[in-house]
């Protein structure tokens, strides 16, 4: 078995009521269903978790440390302006991919900054709620080719 | 009834202790009283929180969204920084007010940037504790008109 | 009494017919009209100017150093480009008053930049014609605080 | 049917020859096997084109706008100067997906921006070989919710 | 005795698990034990914490307010980020160290610019777990001399 | 008839007698003249008016609103500063079109930007004393196609 | 008879049905039409070309020095990009005029900056189809007055 | 005899009652009387004005072109803004020189950068009144010296 | 032997005719000559080419993978904006020597900045046709150091 | 009697044959004889020196804190890049007047900055060798109002 | 022993009389006999020195390369200016400690960047005089642990 | 005979022994000896030096003036920090060839910029010790070709 946490940072909480323009209208209890779905066909232990803390979310990925094969990682506002999320990732030996519903590269210039994206495998971003099936896809490969 | 939410962000539970040149020599709680004393008479429900976390301030935000008809919001230091009180904002549908007590804009340079000033409908600054009496009546007007 | 100038700067005498989608409806008569009926009912002596000329603005706001008690300056487009405005301003002990009927931070990046808010007491924008009321509330607790 | 067009940018051709610790060990044509298997088993009618020239890459862009349902494009070095591109891109109603073999956003400090970003679906960087086989995936998830 | 408070922030807990080529070999809990052999031949009452949360540094600096005589802080990534770290620092009375394991202006440009070293006493960076007692004896000096 | 005003900004009065190296030899009544006599062919009612006065130029703008149906605006120095000209221009529903003697692009840097060219029709430099004519033909075109 | 060149770059061949809220409904070809028809009345010997390839431009331009009289050049996205039009364009002694259909000044600001400009003799942008008619007058008046 | 214009711009007419520790006690009549007392014994007949309007200010510096064979310019906050100035200046064959009461280097820094600098013939700053004579020292120099 | 390929980018075909004040009046085929010349005598075998097509200069260098001892790269206009290029040099095994005629460091800003520089050998410029001889030299040298 | 020393930088013992065009024909010996006869008749003892290096200028400027009432310094190039010769002259308590031969600010963009501009009294810039005498008044000036 | 150099830069001569609200009262030869107190205490052989020469510290800095076993590196002004020093630091491998006496991070901007920070083994800034006794345990500790 | 002087700056003197990953080991001396037996052979009369001291390398270079037909200077460190070696070349009439052993435009950003190679007549870098010998060609044809 393939353990797995997907982490979601902040306002994700509120998925399928916030902007649907440009987050789309399913929930995030809808993601984690559509993602348990493919966990349980892939042969993925997964854990799926959210909180609108920074620290919370740091927490999280250095409890992962001793438990997770990898980490699906949306930081949503966060990753913009956290260090303390960079330093976090780097200091683990779990590999982390970096996951955006939107586009971040389409919208305002200050979303085209990732402070975390230099020490992640790679990034996904634009393919709204799809995203999370392809970021699990993507880490499998990954698990598979390191 | 009008339900309006004050929030506070880091440090404001030291005001009148701290950098009074700054910031004045009234505390918190008088400027609560001050505030509860004005909804009183203008038929405003009024709650009034503080919190110096980033991950709170998101929180209460959020849970605004169902309960109140207006944010005023003070977040001092996470207006320069926030991305996630940003996203929160857009996220739900009350109004919210960004109030400073202090002239941002003859501070330090990074003081003069708000993360938020793009989503809220409107921001007063330099006007120290009277700043939150004018807020809420920025705040009825915007109502009424809105 | 208490003697108060309101002052507006270019392009304000087109208000109402003017991108009426960022501006609003109100005419600057209207606005005139409104803020000498609130001055009747709070002891004050308002004179209230337009003037598309920076020059005109500068030698309005030397002037009021000796008849005034207080300026409330909508400097319109001049806000982002006039020093002589804001040396202006410096060079009397009349306090003043930024004010926007717009969120200036919230529109082009060249708005976000006041040249005048590094010498007034404090700065309002965003609440469109319910901001001059707003900003004789702020003059009258400024003058009865300091 | 779908019909999808990979179209590889400026010294693709080398791969698995050029620095196998940024891109890898897999040569193009092993890519292109890879994914005409993908496709023979999704229904995909599959091009997959490469070229050094951005005048050509301009060229195939404005010919699948006739004959494909989607591009996936690795635009290499082009992606960070080609206004080019971008234009051809913004001026088809066919969809595009934006695909790295490295993470660019890790790389040197050029790479992180992207001229097409703007105007695509989605970008997905950092995967290697594994990549393209994920923007098929992508771009058949986005044309089923389109 | 002279109370001192050494506060840790994010990702401070992995140490010698983290990153070693940077960070040294060195825990937290030995750093400690060797802060606290120091302070008890030097007369000085010491506490010793850690936090990923921004709030929770926030939190303690303002508590220290009325218990400490000097604060060591290695802020860590909040250092690069945090204007509320700042603030507290800048409200409390107690003067505070910034201590860096690592060179912080030897690595990434992010890292150089810290957003508390102007309300800071001073710096002490790239002396690995050396620092803290180099801190300490910093500390005693500045209350001698203050 | 169509009427048009062509209105000059600072220091192109000086025409013919400043820098003619860089604006030609020609005076502005001789530009004039040569206006008029393609506008009675044209079936063209023109006024031709200059300042040296930005609050003219404004007033002057705002006063076409009701008589004109095009403006030519030569802002010389106001191009590169005047954000009161652009608010004028966005404030009328009259169609301006921006006009400069010398090429400002191939000139110093500071005049590379136009303040005034997000919201006139569009732009035509470098043609010397003929751009008059130019714009003139322009504005007829782009009226016969509104 | 005065030989021209009309010389057009990337993507314009698609005119038409690209964007047609920001480039108009007209195609090159239409424009070709339009543009002999003029030149038949007005003794101008005209070529009209269209390519996608950098450097098939410069070879355009190169060639037509020995035989047009002067270049009416839309370099499209080249424009923002091209140093080799640059140097090409003054590397040549035919006069060259550049032409946009569209406002750059009003688009994205990646559209204000010409790399072409400093060369050339004036610039005509935002009269759509028009200002091909426009460019072809002020080649004429320019080669009149040299 | 020497016709010598020195020409005062915005709120300089506030000389002695604004900011006395930046621009000392004198007023601007003393310095007109200072200056004229020492044109009177070196053969200058001397023109003295001020306004606080930057057309007005240009419209003087153009007159002064037929009549005076120098300027002496303190274009106060209109040097960091004005264009206009800087081609009034340009535009006519009379010498000027440049001249500041403060010490414009040592302030902030967008009264650094002086937009006529470039056109004068040299500045002098920081001598406070005294510097009007040293003014006229220069010119007569440079007179005599060209 | 030592196979050396002399590659030329755009308009480097008009050398002696184009600006000969910044490229001196020598042909690019008297160049030639002379490289065919000095290859005679030092045991090269020479190949010596020219494009204006970024691809096309691509293509030659990852073609010279196979074939050439080294490349001297006079990239012209396209050392200023080719990433291209710069992906296609660090591609191959084969050192590149980069040349300019003329010293790019002395002219326009733009041209300070070489896309190539971090992935060649070397660097020589401002030394004219005569910097042929001096990489070849230098090419020689560095072969036999390596 | 007033003790004045005038130190002089890099280069300026080249004057009168270096670029005249810029400098004048000048020497530094007929400069300092200039000096020493204006010094002469206003009870002035002059020191007059030049150095090219920088540590003798700092060595010169902290000797003159016992000996000299006053110091002009023509730092020339080091004008631009030393914070040694700014922290000297803060060092000690004697006033320094800048001075420059041509007008910095209308040269080179890296001649606009002032290293030392922040700490003198003022400065005079672009009237040859008059400058000399001029700051020898404004010295004078400055000492007798201070 | 250990052999420690402790070098100093320019205007440290003046220590005690230079600024002192910024650098204290102790000169230099107070703290150097503080130096030789603690290091005779440390077997410690201690050299002292200063200058005001770039060029002397470089050569002070590359003759330590086989005499000490440490250099502790007050560069003062050069700090922020001088890449000879980062040579010099760099081609030995005595280790090299950067310290100030003030708190640089908190002072002008320009005192921010330390040239010489990315090559030496830690900085220390703020703690006065101090800070040398600091300096000369962190290099010790250093020293032991390397 | 033809005069050269090859003058070298900081840190040169430890060659060979200074990061000879970056350098090489070959030592000054050896470079000396190796264009000695160059210039034998070459009709050249050589001077060699090197120098610490920014103000002696002015000297050295302004003495040159009446000694050397041309300089061939490795500024090393000063070449990005110097405008006074900049004005020394640029004050004399001897052409200088800037010479570095290592590719500084692929090295750290701040070593991109040369202060002095806009007033020199070309530059070399990259090829180790090899490139005196390739300067003193390059200066043998340039003023063959002068």
């Amino acid at each position: 078995m393939t353990a797995l946490l997907i982490l979601n940072g902040p306002n994700l909480n509120l998925l399928g009521t916030r902007q649907p323009e440009i987050y789309g209208a399913t929930t995030l209890s809808m993601i984690e269903a559509q993602c348990r779905e493919k966990a349980a066909g892939a042969g993925i232990e997964l854990s799926f978790a959210q909180s609108n803390h920074e620290g919370a979310l740091v927490d999280a990925i250095q409890a992962a440390r001793e438990t997770q094969d990898g980490i699906i990682l949306n930081a949503a506002a966060y990753t913009h302006t956290s260090v303390a999320l960079r330093d976090a990732i780097a200091a683990i030996d779990v590999p982390v991919i970096e996951l955006h519903l939107s586009n971040i590269h389409a919208r305002e210039s200050f979303r085209h900054r990732s402070r975390i994206a230099a020490v992640v495998v790679g990034q996904i971003s634009g393919f709204g709620a799809a995203g999370y099936c392809l970021a699990m896809d993507a880490m499998l490969a990954h698990l598979a080719g390191s």
